[in-house]
C-alpha cells in the first residue's frame, strides 16, 4: 500500500495498478513476451553480461580523452533488470525473476570490498577510476543500478541487489562531498540524484537524499571539478571535446540556470533529480528553478510530440523555437527523461498541465522509439523523414541506406532498454493520491487498489482510450468511503461531459481536474467523455521550420503522414481548411488503431520537366484532390520504407 | 591577340577587355583598392609570407592523419598573385607588381634543387613529403601557384614565377605516371588538372597537356593509391577521416562516374580540368563523361543561386533534389569552380545554356562571398539565414554569436583570394570568339578588342546591366570587317528585341544565341533590349525543402528579403500570387541597386500567447499586408544583422 506522507501527493505504487488488457495491455504483454527477451540476448551476445564477471587484463583505453560506450556499458544492465523488476511487480514469471537473480549475484560478486562497482575502470583502465567524472558515467551507472536495485527489492521482496547499491553508494558518498578530505565532484552524466531520492524514499534514509542534494548544489560551481580533473589528467579544460559544459548543464550552479541546457537526456534527467529533491527537502529556490526550466522547455524547446533536442551535434537543445523537423534528434531517452520530469512536476506542484506533457512524451515521441513487433528501436525520433537521405551527409544510428529504419541494438544502446522500462511501469503513472484525493492521470483499461478515507477501495477503469474518449469508472468498496476523485481533463480537451451513475456532474475544476467529491459507495460509476475531434495544431509563430504547416493530434496522439499510404513527395501535399479530417478505427492496422483521412491536395508543377528550376510565368499547377490517411506518429516506420511527415503544409 | 584555333571557340583574353566603369567596374575598383591589399596584410600577418623564407625547425605534423590547413598555405599565396596578374593585366601598378615581384623571389628561392616547392613538407615533416596524396595537397598548391604563373607571365611578361613552376611540373611528371619507376599517385584536391591545361596553352608544351591526362586517367583506379600510400604510412585505408573516396572523386576510375560528388569545390575544380583536357585531345568519352556530370549537377544539386553543395559535413554533395536553405553549405569556392567550369563547358560544347549557369553563379553565390566594402568575406553562402542560432549546435567558419556575418579572414583562407581573382579576370568571360564568329557571353559596360574576319575591331559595350536589359554594342573598324556577333539569350529572358544602326533584326536563334551575320562598318550599332520581369521562380516537386515556395529573380539576379528591410519572422511572409512585382532603383543602396518591392502578408496567429502550440480550432490567423522590398542576395548581411530569406511562401 501507498504511503501516503500528509496531503503530499505521490504516485500510487505500480504494484496496486493491474493491467491486463486494452492499449497498454498489448504493449505490456509485447514487452514481456518480446522486448525484454530481446534485450537480454543483445547484453549477452554483446560481452555485458559477461562484464560482471570482471574478466580481461588491464588494457589502457582507446583514448584518455573519450573512452566511448564502454563505460556505461553497466547501465545497460542496470535498465534492464529494472525493467524486469516493474514487470515482475504485476507479472510475476518464475523463470525470468531466476535469470535477473543471477545477473544479481554476478553484479554483487563484481564489487570491490571498499563498494566501488564498476566493470570497466577495475579491469581495463584502473588509474581512470574516478578521474574523468566529466566524461566517464561511473555516476550514471551508479544511478541506473540503483533504480534497478530499488525496483527489485519493491518487486520481489530481495534485498540483495539494493545492499550492493547501498554499498556503492556509501562508497560514493565518502568519496564526493564538501567535507574535508573528500572530492568535489559530480558526474557528466546526470541521472544518480533521481536515483538517490527513490533510495531515500524506499530506506528512509537520509544520507542518501543529502547526496543527492549535494550532487545538485555542487554542480557548475567554481572552482570548476571539470577543471581541476583536467588538468589533474594532464588535459587541458578548453580542450573538452563537448567544448562548453553546457552541454552537461555545468556552466553554471544550477540556481542560476534560466534555460534548458545541453544534452537533452542529461538536462531532463537531472531536472527530475531537481524537482525530486526540492519535494523532499521543500526547498523553495529548487521549486522556483524547476517551475522556471519547465517553463523553458515547454514554452520554447519542445516539439508537437513531445520530443526535445533539436540537435544532433550535441545530441540536445540549441535555443528557443528552433524545431528542424527532418533533422530533429529528439532522442526517445529524452522524451521518456522529460516524462519522468513531468510526472514529478505534479508531485511537486499538482497541476494537470505536468500531465498533459508526460502525457504527450509517452504516447508519441517515447512509444515511436518501439517497433510495433516490440524487437526493434529508434534513437531519433524526427517529424520528418525521406528515403536517399546520403548516410554521408546525414548520420546517426538509425540511418541505414538513407532510410530511418529501427534496428535491433545501437553501439549505444540507452534507448531500448528505457523504453522498456517505461513500459513496464506505466501503471505508475496512472493514478496519484494527495490524502483523501484520489487523482487519474492516465486514462487506460486498468484496475487500482487504494487506501482511500479510511478503506481500501478497488477502481476499474474501462475505456478504449487513446482511440476514444470515452472511460468508465467503476468503484468497489466494502462500504461508503468518502474521498475527492480528480479526474484530469487534458489540455486538448474542450468539451468533457461527466456522471455519476447516470447524473451529470458540474464537477468544480482545479489546476486541469474536475473534482467528484462525495461518498462513494461499492458499485458507483462515473462516466466520463472526453470529446476527441481532430485538431489541427498551430505552431507558434517564432517557429521558423514549420510556419505555414499544421500538424495533426487527436486525443494525445499526434498523427503523421507515411508514403505507404499517401505516396511520394508529401512535401507537396496542403490539407485544405476546409479539408473535413474524419477518424475511423482501422482494425487492420496493428492490431487497430485510429485514422485520420480527409482531403488534401497534391500540388506540383502541371508538367513534368527536368528542370531544376522554372518560372511561374511559364509553369503552372496542378491540385490534385486525393484523400490522405494519416496514422498515429507512433506507428510510423512499421511498414514499408519512405517519406513521413508530421507538420503538413495548410492551405 | 588571342590565338583563334579554326573554329574552335576560346574566350577573348583578359588583356584585350578593358573594364573601367559600371557594375564589374565599381567591384574591380574595389578589389584592386581594397580587397588585393587586404588579402595581403593577412598573408603577412599570418606568416604565409615569411613561409617562403623556408625557416624554423622540422616537427612532427600535430596528427600524421589530417595535418589541417598548414599544408594548403602555399596555394592563398597563388591565389593572391594570380588575382594580382589579372589586375596588373588590366590596370597596370607598379608598387603592386613590386610587391608581387618580391614574392615571386622568395617563391624561386624556396624552390628545391629538384624542382620540388613547398613550404610545409621540407622544412616541419620532410618524411610527410608525397606521403599522403589523398589529404595533403601538395599538388593542388602546385596547381595554383602555376595558375598565378601563367597568369602573371600573361600579364607582365616576366617568366621567372612561370620557370619555376615548369621546374616543379617536371618534378611532379617525373615522379607520378604509369612509367616505370614512377608513383601512380594523383592529387585528393583536384586543381593541378585545369592549372596544367593552362600552361600547355601558354607554353604549347605537350608534356604538360599529358600530365593533366594521366592525372585524370588515373585517378580511382584499381589498385587504388590511396590504399596504397595509407598502407606505406602504416594507416589503415578504412581509417581514411572522410570516409569515403567519393568525398575526393576517386571512388571509381572517372570515366565511370555519374554523379557530381563529394567536396564540391574539389569535384567542380577537377570537372573542369576534364573539360579542358577534352576540349585539348578531342576525347569523345571525356566530352560524354562532362555533359552527363554537368546534366547532373544542374537538373539535381544546384541552388536557385548557382551555389552548389548543400552538406557542411563533406563540404559538398549529398543526393538529387536535397537543397536545404537554412544549412545549405554553398561555399563560395564551389561557386567559383561551377563558374570556371562553365565556362569551359561552352567551349567544348558551344552552348549558352553552360554562360547561363555561370553568370548565375557569379552574380549570386561567387559575389555575395565578398562584402560591399571589399575587405570581408562568406565561406558559405546558404539561402536562409536566422540569428540566434547557436554556435554550439551549428558551427561553421561564419558563424560569429549565430549570426551569419562575413569575416575578414577564415581559418582556411581559400576564398578570399578566390573572389578577388574571379573579379580581377571578369573581362576574360565576357566573351569568346570562334572564328569569324564572336560570342557575346556577358552584358556589362566593357569596350574589347579583337581580331576578326580578317581586320582588328574594337566593341564598345554599354549596359546598365544586371539593373537593366538594355545593351548598346558600337562597332569601331577602319574598314567594313564581315564577322558574326553572337548574342547571348539569356535563359531568363523571354523578350529580347535586336536592332541594328535602328532597323529591328529578326536574328536566327542558335544553341542559345542570336546570330548576326554581316558585313559590319564602323559605327555600327547593336541594340539588344532583354525584357527583365521578376520572375517567381518555381522549384522542382522533389525539392522537399522549399516545396509551395517561390524565389525572386530578376534578370541574371536572385533576390532575398532581409530582417532589416521586412522585419522579423521572415518565414511567416507569404507573398500572393496576384501580388504585383515593381522594380526600382534604389540608389542609396551600396550605391545604387535594383530593388523589388510589393504586397506580402505576414501570417500569424490573431493573438499573441506564449503556448508553443495552439489548436486550429481556438486560434485564428491574422495576415497583415505590408510592401516588402528585396534586395539582390549577393548584397546581404551587409547592413544590421538579421533574418534573410531567398524562398518565400507562395500564398
Amino acid at each position: 500500500m501507498s504511503k501516503v506522507v500528509g496531503n503530499r501527493a505521490a504516485p500510487i505504487p505500480l504494484k496496486q495498478v493491474s493491467i491486463t488488457r486494452g492499449f497498454w495491455g498489448e504493449r505490456q504483454s509485447v514487452n514481456r513476451a518480446v522486448t525484454i527477451p530481446a534485450i537480454y540476448r543483445k547484453l549477452e551476445e554483446t560481452g555485458r553480461i559477461e562484464s560482471w564477471s570482471m574478466g580481461g587484463p588491464a588494457v589502457p583505453p582507446p583514448s584518455h580523452q573519450r573512452i566511448g560506450v564502454r563505460v556505461f556499458w553497466d547501465s545497460d544492465s542496470g535498465k534492464w533488470l529494472e525493467s524486469v523488476a516493474y514487470s515482475l511487480a504485476t507479472h510475476p514469471d518464475a523463470e525470468l525473476q531466476a535469470l535477473a537473480d543471477d545477473l544479481i549475484d554476478a553484479i554483487a560478486g563484481a564489487q570491490r570490498d571498499d563498494g566501488y562497482l564498476n566493470t570497466y575502470f577495475p579491469v581495463h583502465f584502473p588509474e581512470g577510476e574516478w578521474a574523468n567524472l566529466r566524461d566517464n558515467h561511473e555516476m550514471y551507472n551508479a544511478g541506473h543500478l540503483l533504480e534497478a536495485a530499488v525496483a527489485y527489492a519493491q518487486a520481489t521482496g530481495k534485498r540483495k541487489m539494493l545492499d550492493v547499491l547501498i554499498r556503492f553508494t556509501d562508497h560514493i558518498a565518502a568519496t564526493f562531498g564538501t567535507e574535508d578530505g573528500k572530492r568535489r565532484g559530480y558526474g557528466g552524466h546526470p541521472e544518480i540524484e533521481l536515483a538517490l531520492v527513490k533510495l531515500y524514499r524506499e530506506t528512509g534514509e537520509k544520507r542518501f537524499l543529502d547526496l543527492a542534494s549535494y550532487l545538485i548544489d555542487e554542480r557548475g560551481q567554481a572552482p570548476h571539478y571539470y577543471d581541476q580533473e583536467s588538468v589533474q589528467r594532464g588535459e587541458q579544460p578548453e580542450d573538452y571535446w563537448a567544448r562548453t559544459y553546457r552541454y552537461c548543464q555545468a556552466h553554471l550552479p544550477l540556481r542560476e540556470h534560466t534555460e534548458a541546457n545541453g544534452h537533452s537526456v542529461r538536462a531532463c534527467y537531472l531536472y527530475a533529480g531537481i524537482a525530486d529533491v526540492a519535494l523532499e527537502t521543500g526547498d523553495d529556490e529548487l521549486l522556483r528553478l524547476s517551475r522556471l526550466l519547465w517553463d523553458d522547455l515547454t514554452r520554447h524547446q519542445m516539439y508537437v510530440h513531445g520530443g526535445v533536442g533539436p540537435s544532433h551535434h550535441n545530441e540536445g537543445f540549441t535555443f528557443a523555437y528552433d524545431m528542424p523537423t527532418e533533422t530533429a534528434y529528439c532522442e526517445t531517452c529524452a522524451a521518456i527523461a522529460l516524462a519522468f520530469w513531468a510526472h514529478r512536476m505534479f508531485h511537486l506542484d499538482p497541476d494537470s498541465r505536468y500531465i498533459d506533457v508526460m502525457e504527450l512524451a509517452i504516447y508519441n515521441s517515447s512509444l515511436s522509439g518501439l517497433s510495433h513487433s516490440g524487437d526493434e528501436f529508434f534513437y531519433a525520433n524526427p517529424l520528418a523523414a525521406y528515403p536517399g537521405v546520403n548516410p554521408q551527409g546525414r548520420w546517426h544510428e538509425n540511418m541505414e541506406d538513407g532510410h530511418y529504419r529501427r534496428t535491433p541494438w545501437f553501439h549505444c544502446p540507452c534507448c531500448p532498454p528505457n523504453i522498456s522500462r517505461l513500459i513496464a511501469s506505466i501503471g505508475e503513472y496512472a493514478y496519484s493520491q494527495a490524502g483523501a484525493r484520489v487523482y487519474v492521470q492516465m486514462y487506460h483499461d486498468n484496475a487500482v487498489t487504494l487506501d482511500v478515507g479510511g478503506g481500501e477501495i478497488r477502481l476499474v477503469q474501462e475505456t478504449q482510450y487513446p482511440w476514444d474518449g470515452s472511460v468508465r469508472i467503476s468503484v468497489e468498496s466494502t462500504g461508503t468511503v468518502a474521498f475527492e476523485m480528480a479526474l484530469r481533463i487534458p489540455d486538448w480537451c474542450y468539451d468533457c461531459q461527466l456522471s455519476v451513475n447516470g447524473e451529470a456532474q458540474a464537477a468544480p475544476a482545479e489546476r486541469g481536474y474536475a473534482i467528484l467529491s462525495r461518498e462513494w459507495n461499492d458499485g458507483d460509476t462515473i462516466e466520463l467523455t472526453l470529446a476527441m475531434p481532430v485538431e489541427r495544431v498551430m505552431p507558434h509563430p517564432s517557429i521558423r521550420q514549420t510556419a505555414g504547416q499544421i500538424a495533426l493530434q487527436r486525443g494525445p496522439l499526434v498523427y503523421c503522414l507515411e508514403e505507404v499510404d499517401n505516396g511520394p513527395r508529401l512535401a507537396n501535399v496542403c490539407i485544405p481548411e476546409t479539408s473535413e479530417l474524419d477518424v475511423s478505427f482501422d482494425s487492420e492496422l496493428f492490431g487497430g488503431a485510429s485514422v485520420i483521412t480527409g482531403e488534401a491536395l497534391r500540388i506540383e508543377p502541371a508538367e513534368e520537366s527536368a528542370a531544376l528550376y522554372r518560372h511561374q510565368s511559364r509553369a503552372g499547377y496542378n491540385e490534385a484532390a486525393f484523400s490522405f490517411k494519416a496514422i498515429p506518429y507512433y506507428l510510423w516506420a512499421n511498414r514499408a520504407p519512405g517519406e513521413m511527415r508530421v507538420w503538413l503544409r495548410s492551405c
